[in-house]
């Protein structure tokens, strides 16, 4: 438990769910959350209601460990349920900040699941705590609670009106009470929400891999700053903040979100793949194959192949068994971590010129140990191409990066990653070819990562936990 | 999860302890519990304190099971600890009600474990509710925690004193906050709560007996009304009530404590032989020999034994490996409930009339069965005799009684009772012959069980939800 | 795993039961293994048959845990099931060594359970090993299944008539083939086993109170030197050895049966009875009261206190919640393993001259701490009288004593223990004494442990190992 | 449990390990059964020796799972180690059967890995049976530890040898006794096992993949008819049968090994680039896109895009978090199993002609969702290409092969297949193009699933067993 005060900003980029009208409500939030795995295997959770009682289970792991026992759905009844994907790397992650948190308003309850990060929560809680609030976790989510409890408005949608218009950040929401489901976006649209239908059936999803799975339609983004209220089979819409200039998170398409997923309007997959024909075009090189770090660079080395003509291989093999509690060797084994989860094909490599497509690159330190490993299964040069520009500043919206001081290119100019990472060449791809990736709205990004202007106000100790705390 | 503002009153008489000034509290908090299963076997919990930062841990099931693993002290570090055993034979049993409860206020963290039930909490809560406050759980302790975080009082004593003067029930509490520990007792004085000290260390238990095992000497009872600070190896008293009649619970002596426990200034032991030999003297029978319902009804056995120069056997066998998870067979099978807790011994009943020593008579069914084994092992006649007067109304202060309409005596004369029981002949003990057993003080007790007169106010929700949910 | 060829001779007497003609078979054997609890609490297994086919389950741990699951019982369907509850001390309990032992032999499935020793096992497992033979366990009893399984009589009978004819030491067994149980006990009938009955359904059994709780009666002693087959409803009666001359263990009597259980055709609780009126007439004392060390010595107690006519009390107070992961305090506490287990009731010691009634003394460790805890207590004098001769000699028949260095009455005089105890007298129940308490077949007993008299066999290797390991 | 001399033959292809020479042998074993987790995930186990004692650790699931508690390693201490995993789809996987298997012989004890099958043990285990043998397991591998407790000959390796040359099948073998390791793979070669090593280290592995990650290098393969015997740091090389034409299994190249290993001398990433080139020579299709069923699939589907000059891209997007205990929706979800597994790119696949590569068709169940999932995402035409012929008849050498009636293309022509799976043209590789793909030795395989010719004499009852039992 952290002390008083202290909001454990988890930097979370997290996957939210949301289900209504389905008796099955439960167990296909449970697969939508299984299909948005990849944005956070540190805890999973659902909770549910038949319209009079909430019900919830929460567990560290992965969503299909967390739900392993088919009597939990039993108890998750009825015809709502809001699910979480919590992703953390920090040590400190307790069950009780597992979310969806649910507390109990004179009105009944309430329950929340919350991707992103609110950047002036830390003062809020303070103000709160001074009035006699008790806080059971130390998530910036309860903040939200406790305002919502608090406000003054008539009727629950006023009242979380109110409270949202009091907060600052990134942030994409599932709430419901007893009888509906509320989704809302913060006011900068910087996280994807996307409504989906099947039937009679409403659902809201983080990515729209999700819907896929359900074999449900893609309906509409939740607009940023609009509150949706779904009830009785029908939605309807509730601004809390006026428009303002969109702010949608460029990383997801570089990296977090699954290509099969629509977000922001576009193709993931479709963008990924420009990111490498940009790349090809900005930085060519005469090589003989071209090679991905899988999966997540798959996309965009296709599509560097392609635009330079350089034959595509498969030159790493991933092993997908890597789970949380490997046990290490005790004797020190060089590159061990990055052998653990990738093995060159020798007969691929030796005595190729190598061309690896990484998406990004944040510490360095894995991508220098894979440079090695390509080296030593025989290629005769290796060439290092990333489909993103160089990370400069830590994302306070919710992308897990570490402080400044462990971005290698906040440091280092690309040559200086050159000879640390020992390739023969590297080059980014720049922020314009970036941005040109992308088909509609190009100007409505946030890109701070790569540039250091952050679209929404941080507060002062928020900004320095970051710096510090990593 | 229950609806809102509805407050599971669980009717709970359990443990409390609390131990300061030592690098081991939470293995003696685990002792201390481990000693007091008796109050509770529901769940268990600690909470410890290194002055800095809280930690907790609480699980289902008895002390030695929550705390199986040794790993769990290492985590629980700290001069200081807390702790609580839940007695519950209600379903809705949720893991979220065990306490220790810990809170976040704004001068850090905050712990409590509560032994009694707070008579007009769901009014309280109500009005919590409507100001804005968020509930985590269906305890009435939770409500004891918003009223201090909200209190208008300076400085933690007098806030917790504001709290205290506005709830009313039957309660001895212990408290922690980050340095120093604090116990509380209700101004009637209903429940035990004593004061322990071994060398530095300090302290409270509900039973003297957790005193013995920690080779801690006794130093006082928490007085009624008292609200004592334990901080750097002193105590402080300050009150937060004047002096009122004391009402202790009689049934502690009948049957709840241990009998190697001083509560109340009595040893229980002692308290509970007069109970049998004051049944000796009011209702003597002609019989071969004496047994006792084990092991709770042993002393009064022998005291009645005693008394009537009847000889003292040992006609029933206790199993004491009864677990919670007992699998039953699926044929019925007679009398099995009781059989499987108690075998009887043949060689000792046959051909013998027999008094059977009960402490008290709740539902009878029981007693009902227990009759028929020791008529089916022999015995020629088959007296039951009881250490306590007919229980004829619900326990509003903790203890688990079940509703009037199932509490027999409530409705059945002791000529009918004893019809159901099928037993030869029946006698209780009278109100007089149970208040002259205890030496001390013998006006300053509740007996409400017994007379249907309730000493402490209770709010009318509340007595119609005992009513209707048992 | 130990090494090839050792034996791993637990020393175990331990509970085993059969059950058959009854589709509830292996929840019936569950009851009967609750039921004899105190036999073994190391581990408990069940084996059953639906006809066709054997099934097992086993666990470490008491027979509610290893069973608690439910479903266990569908996977251990079919009308026959045997079951075992293992006993013992030793730190190398593998589960692999957990019973029923099952093998498949070519007639079919074979499970096993067994209670006593075989003292020439080592032998015979070094010539089974030499001829071939694969051994899975450590377990004498795997020794038997091999016997059966080469034996080159013609049918089951005679092959385990065979087997068991090889065999020496004490041992009852029962054991299922795919359509049948059989039962046998050594020709010496060592240890108790008993035939029970109700309705269609046979029992087989070590202790009566397993009979008691399952409603079924009482039919005889499986006789020593009988090999008892049940099929269809039927028994058979085949003998492998002719009558010898009967050791029942009496210690059975001293302390480990249950006081309700009737074996070797005594009702343990009489016997256990007349050893506290015998010790009362060779020893008696001037005291103020007569205290038992509960649970065991309570019936020896009640005797002896009738017979002197000194009052019986309840002095000490047992905790019945101790388990196997009890965590201990850190630093030293005094007396602590007996007091986590016995508290004084200081209302009752204070200013007595007590007489402690204690059935047996093994190492003298625990009683030489409790009663220094009685004199702290308040106690004035402290008497001991032991309802047993002096424990001089290791049982090799599965009597989990330690090796004879580790026994006090093995290398001190009783004024020596006196002396080790700080008692002020000690006296013990002479051999005759004992055996007086019996009422019939007085001659029919091993009493090895207090005269070193062996009446069965023991290869050497196997009574050093007993004397060494210990 | 089964019947008796029935053997479950799991036909399972599984991965063993070997470890010499260090003192962290149980460490790096796991780290190769880790590497090797391709080849079976239904149980995992290890045993080791530190010279004297054996030690063994096995339980259900992935390996990381199983040995996810750093302290199992404590307890398999020692310099040599061998470890499995099991793959099984079959239901009746009882953990009893998990391997290494160890037994207890006359000199000592023994562990033993097997990867494959013995196509003769069920006559050979009731010969053993008959002459009073104790079988524990239901596999194969057992027969071959009674054959070598029982054989007359001198010394374990003339033991093992005479053990050898009794069995028929397919096995790759690797064992422990106390002090060394020993390697055995059947004359025929059937299933990869190679010898690594690295200083004083000596490692036999199922595939070269995990002495990649042991940073082990590849020294040669175990012959066929070999025992290699591996003690004090050398390899000792004994034969138990003459040189016979290798049979190695041509479909470890197919699908079952991993890309990046080297087996039976080669590359089985360049032999499965070659089974798609070849694809592409013999069935060319004018097509906009070529897509891999990931990841089985991909080198070929590289191959083919290659050869063919079409386009490669990633049109299925695989979910790598399906786990064994998936809960399904309750309501019928068509396509669901595949649709939880893959996921294909609308973006992609959106009105292209597509050639779908798959490495081989069993049932055709799978492939005919995909067919339709790809269809549903807008392709307008869809291409089946295998890269491998069809499967007509089932494997009794280990590979997991339904029984005949199953396998689709036993049944039905190609025309039928194309017919049931909705694809608009169908072609399989041809054999020859098959046997083309292997560099060296192409004669030297055995292709009995693709042409009905079995190389190993296979027992009647066996084969009626896969008949049926599948």
């Amino acid at each position: 438990m952290k002390a008083c005060s202290r909001i454990d900003k988890a930097r979370c980029n997290c996957a939210v769910v949301g289900v209504s009208g389905t008796t099955e409500a439960s167990r296909l939030a449970y697969l939508a959350l299984y299909a948005q795995q990849h944005r956070g295997q540190e805890s999973s959770g659902i909770a549910a209601s038949d319209g009079r009682h909430l019900s919830r289970h929460v567990g560290r792991g992965l969503v299909a460990d967390v739900f392993s026992d088919q009597a939990v759905f039993a108890t998750l009844s009825g015809h709502l349920a809001i699910g979480h994907n919590r992703y953390s790397t920090t040590g400190a992650s307790h069950l009780v900040n597992a979310q969806p948190l649910v507390a109990n308003f004179r009105e009944g309850q309430f329950a929340i699941s919350h991707n992103g990060n609110l950047t002036t929560s830390g003062g809020l809680r303070r103000k709160l705590e001074e009035e006699g609030s008790l806080f059971q976790t130390t998530t910036d989510t309860e903040v939200l609670l406790h305002l919502i409890a608090r406000s003054r408005e008539q009727g629950l949608v006023a009242r979380i009106q109110d409270a949202l218009r009091q907060i600052e950040g990134a942030y994409s929401l599932v709430m419901m009470c007893n009888d509906r489901i509320f989704a809302a976006r913060d006011p900068h649209g910087v996280r994807p929400l996307c409504l989906g239908r099947k039937d009679e059936s409403w659902f809201v999803v983080s990515e729209t891999c999700a819907l896929d799975l359900l074999r449900a339609e893609i309906v509409r983004d939740v607009e940023p700053g609009e509150l949706v209220e779904i009830h009785d089979g029908k939605i309807e819409s509730h601004r809390f903040a006026p428009p303002s200039p969109r702010h949608a998170c460029i990383f997801e398409f570089v990296y977090f979100s699954r290509p099969d997923s629509r977000i922001f309007n576009e193709n993931v997959d479709r963008v990924r793949r420009r990111l490498g024909k940009n790349l090809a075009l900005e930085s060519p090189v005469d090589a003989d194959i071209v090679i991905s770090v899988p999966d997540s660079s798959n996309t965009a080395a296709v599509g560097y192949a392609r635009r330079t003509g350089i034959k595509f291989e498969l030159g790493l093999i991933r092993n997908h068994y890597v789970g949380r509690t490997f046990i290490h060797p005790q004797q020190d084994m060089r590159d061990f971590n990055v052998r653990i989860k990738f093995n060159p094909v020798k007969g691929v490599l030796q005595d190729r010129r190598v061309v690896v497509i990484e998406d990004s690159i944040v510490r360095g330190t894995t991508l220098r140990q894979l440079v090695s490993l390509i080296r030593q299964a025989g290629a005769r040069e290796v060439h290092v191409r990333v489909s993103s520009p160089p990370i400069i500043s830590p994302c306070y919206y919710g992308m897990d990066f570490p402080s400044t001081n462990e971005l290698i290119a906040a440091h280092k100019s690309v040559t200086e990653i050159r000879d640390y990472l020992k390739c023969d060449s590297l080059a980014y791809l720049s922020l314009e070819g970036l941005l040109k990736s992308v088909v509609h709205d190009q100007d409505g990004f946030c890109a701070a990562c790569f540039t250091g202007n952050y679209p929404i106000p941080v507060e002062d100790d928020y900004s320095k936990q970051v710096h510090e705390s990593l």
